[in-house]
């Protein structure tokens, strides 16, 4: 994914220093404090992350690069649910996904339509490319819905209770479905259609040229180091927002699920929100929307059903069984955007509707009594 | 909304002088006879209603001449609501709340897509202004499910038990969100985008050239007069109507839901009906589609956040908590019409479509065994 | 429908001595073999159905001919259901019913749009034709939601309890709307807007142009026998088929619902599948997507009203109640194929991601504990 950040996102960067002071001169200990300064310290470092995914990918050529952004377009995202997923948080790693998917589709989407609806009063995208993605997250809700559907279907109806087990290797083979959707839409529109959604790659070449800092390209060698180094802090803070998770939570009177669906989802997502909404304000609209849908489709396709085979290996099987809200959260916000986006026209109206539909979100999960 | 009448509905007047016997004349006190009355003699009353504010309207200019149409539109079922509130009988009031929404875009534009059909192979509307309707719809769907996804996910999934006093709280949070989409809408429609809905506004000027009966304008006088003197009789009927509808319920043996959903939906909409089945009939799409739509949206995004915060001073608060049936009555209705409305064309089959699912929705409430 | 078939399916043929032998041979009884010989013969048994139906159809002008083509269709998956009505299997008729109706939207479609979609980057059909389809198919899925909506709400939220008569008459009558929409549509593709569908009618003329055989019109004579010979063994086999059932299923080790949605549906559409790949092969997409859109509507619209009519004088009454899985597989089923259709144009992706969504509701009917 295409990051290019205006100055003040690169500010928060003071944050990393006043995380591991936090963390690490216990006068100082301070959970809440912690939890903050970690969330907002990553928001730039993942900006990084996502700007050396981009110079490297110029130098691996389309196809590589293309893979290389869609792999690692989302990787902040990807380390916090592994730390939290290694600490058993189930139920933040869910609801981070869920929270991901919905703020990508809803609050970065929605923030960018109104921003260019402010100036424009008609922007138009290409609805081909969007289509595709539509219909794939609408696979991916599907089978999010599934595990589900198969908890409640199992119970009541018949005599057998549901199991554990069986639930979970419904969920390792539909991840295993999912994840083959990700790699045949990746096909699609890198190898066999490129051309058609080429709208949508936002290759290395266009973010060069819409970057608004206008910054010569980076060699291979820096990128790779601005990467590593990048990718290592975003590990080390995403320990300690995930450490003080706990404490936190209980510390503002927010429940686990809120914290996953809406602070966490935001922090991951900061860096694909502000650039978004600048691409909008330019009237970049296939750039602006193939962002946020892209970026929630990478959740779904990619980053979840990981996240399903990685937990077997770290002795906390997650199974991709989502809560009501959850899924009426993701379902929603599919439906919503496929309706919006299906006359290739924007205006700021629809902007506003799909932050609406967020608000009205993020109000149950703030009065939905916590835990998983 | 403009309400224009074929002679036949002004006949109904008659019952209004009926009513008013059945209800003081204590020798001929009929509870259901009067409730019957009562309803067939708001029919004409909502229609003057509608014309006075037309013709008002006028008198306005277009901006605030829109925004009274758009606020008076449905004021015969906010009347009705409102007395019905007063008394307590929130179920009803849920009931018609769900009822005026699946009639309006099921019954009565099945049968305007039916009448104009039968005479036209093929008829156009106008997509764009469709779209940003159906749009608005979805999202007061949205806002109708989330409160029952909040009921039914607290109880069970979690330890925690569903409680009242914060469905009630997630209630006022989602009314205050659907009446600000309504006020961004109209602000849409009325100001930034008048234009390009140009053709759903129904404006006086609109209202005037298509009336069948090409009656002058009234003076501003007459236009205040006769709206207080119908909105006074609607209030003192519904009064009666309201009053009935327990005794009428018992002697006609069906459901509180029943009388809720589907006759007081249809009392408190036959003008809209008769108006947009004469307009399609006339191929004025774009008008019908309008009353039909926008009216519709009107009770959900307007007339029922307003129920909802006034129920708060009437010391019977109201959530926006719908029963299943009810809940997928809404969805259904709203699915069926922005897939009939996406290709910018309708035909008779689409309008039988859309009146066999309104059909299947009555026999539905029909056997439902009773009580909200 | 148009049954053309490439010589292989009927090779399948050499199935109808075998499953005879295992049946009234005592030492070759085998109810597991019995129940895939028979299955096996049945596929090319279907096919001949539908050819002699085509044929027949010609001699019988394009109305009468449509409308046996529209009624014969079928005809294997009604003797199959019929059979398993008859011994009380109502779990597997109903799970045979889901099962038509998303195999030939996802299975069948999914893989004639992957095989046009190797040979074509892209192809086109008729959107007007498919949108009716689409919406008769959303109408569909309503009358199959409806009574288990009745169901779900009537447990628990009201103190009544839910009561099977009544959920017998609930669906006697969606049964007559669901019924009467397929008379209407009908009568809108053959006889109003003939012109309009034009590409859907698949009309006997057609059939035989693009009939890979390029086979001469048979006589009537000769297609009123071969109808009534190969119903007749179809019929037979059906019984074999249904009386195995059981046995099999205990022996593979699968459920009823896995038997009846993913086996019997795949037996009895398995003509329409290799037609309709085909025709996409062909570039005919119209045909293709025409064939497998219009088999699972036949089936929602015309065999299930008929099976619910038909099971009351069996003595075996049968509701139009599914179970949640198999209601959220149509309801799935029926808005990707919505979605995918909505821009006239397809892609082997489109394809793959039908074929996805059918992948992952058969691991879920696979994981699904058995019963009804």
């Amino acid at each position: 994914m295409l990051k290019t950040f205006k100055p003040s996102v690169d500010w928060l960067l003071v944050f990393v220093p006043v995380a591991f002071l936090l963390e690490y001169v216990p006068a100082w200990h301070n959970p809440t404090a912690l939890f903050i300064c970690a969330g907002l310290a990553i928001i730039p470092l993942a900006g990084i992350m996502g700007r050396a995914t981009e110079h490297l990918s110029e130098h691996l050529g389309q196809g590589i690069g293309g893979l290389l952004n869609a792999t690692f377009g989302n990787a902040a995202e990807l380390i916090i649910a592994l730390m939290a997923l290694h600490k058993g948080l189930i139920g933040v790693v869910k609801a981070s996904i869920t929270g991901s998917i919905i703020g990508n589709i809803l609050l970065v989407l929605g923030a960018a339509l109104t921003a260019g609806g402010l100036k424009y009063s008609e922007q138009r995208f290409n609805r081909t490319a969007m289509h595709t993605s539509t219909t794939s997250l609408m696979m991916a809700a599907i089978g999010l819905l599934v595990p589900t559907v198969f908890h409640y279907s199992g119970v009541g109806v018949t005599g057998d209770t549901w199991k554990p087990e069986v639930a979970q290797k419904l969920s390792l083979g539909i991840a295993g479905v999912l994840f083959l959707t990700y790699v045949f839409t990746l096909a699609f529109s890198l190898v066999t259609h490129k051309d058609l959604v080429s709208g949508k790659t936002h290759s290395a070449s266009d973010a060069q040229s819409h970057s608004p800092s206008g910054e010569p390209p980076w060699s291979k060698a820096k990128g790779i180091v601005v990467l590593l180094v990048a990718t290592l802090f975003v590990a080390w803070l995403s320990e300690f927002l995930v450490s003080s998770v706990e404490s936190a939570r209980a510390q503002l009177g927010v429940t686990e699920v809120f914290i996953g669906v809406i602070v966490v989802a935001i922090i991951g997502n900061a860096a694909e929100h502000s650039t978004a909404v600048w691409m909008a304000a330019k009237d970049k609209m296939d750039l602006s929307m193939g962002i946020a849908v892209g970026s929630s489709l990478q959740i779904a396709l990619f980053v979840a059903p990981i996240l399903v085979f990685t937990s077997w290996f770290l002795g906390h099987p997650m199974d991709l069984e989502f809560t009501i809200p959850e899924l009426a959260a993701v379902i929603i916000a599919v439906l919503i955007v496929t309706e919006i986006s299906r006359d290739g026209k924007t205006n700021w109206l629809e902007g506003v509707q799909l932050l609406s539909v967020y608000l009205i979100l993020a109000i149950l999960f703030y009065f939905l009594p916590g835990g998983h």
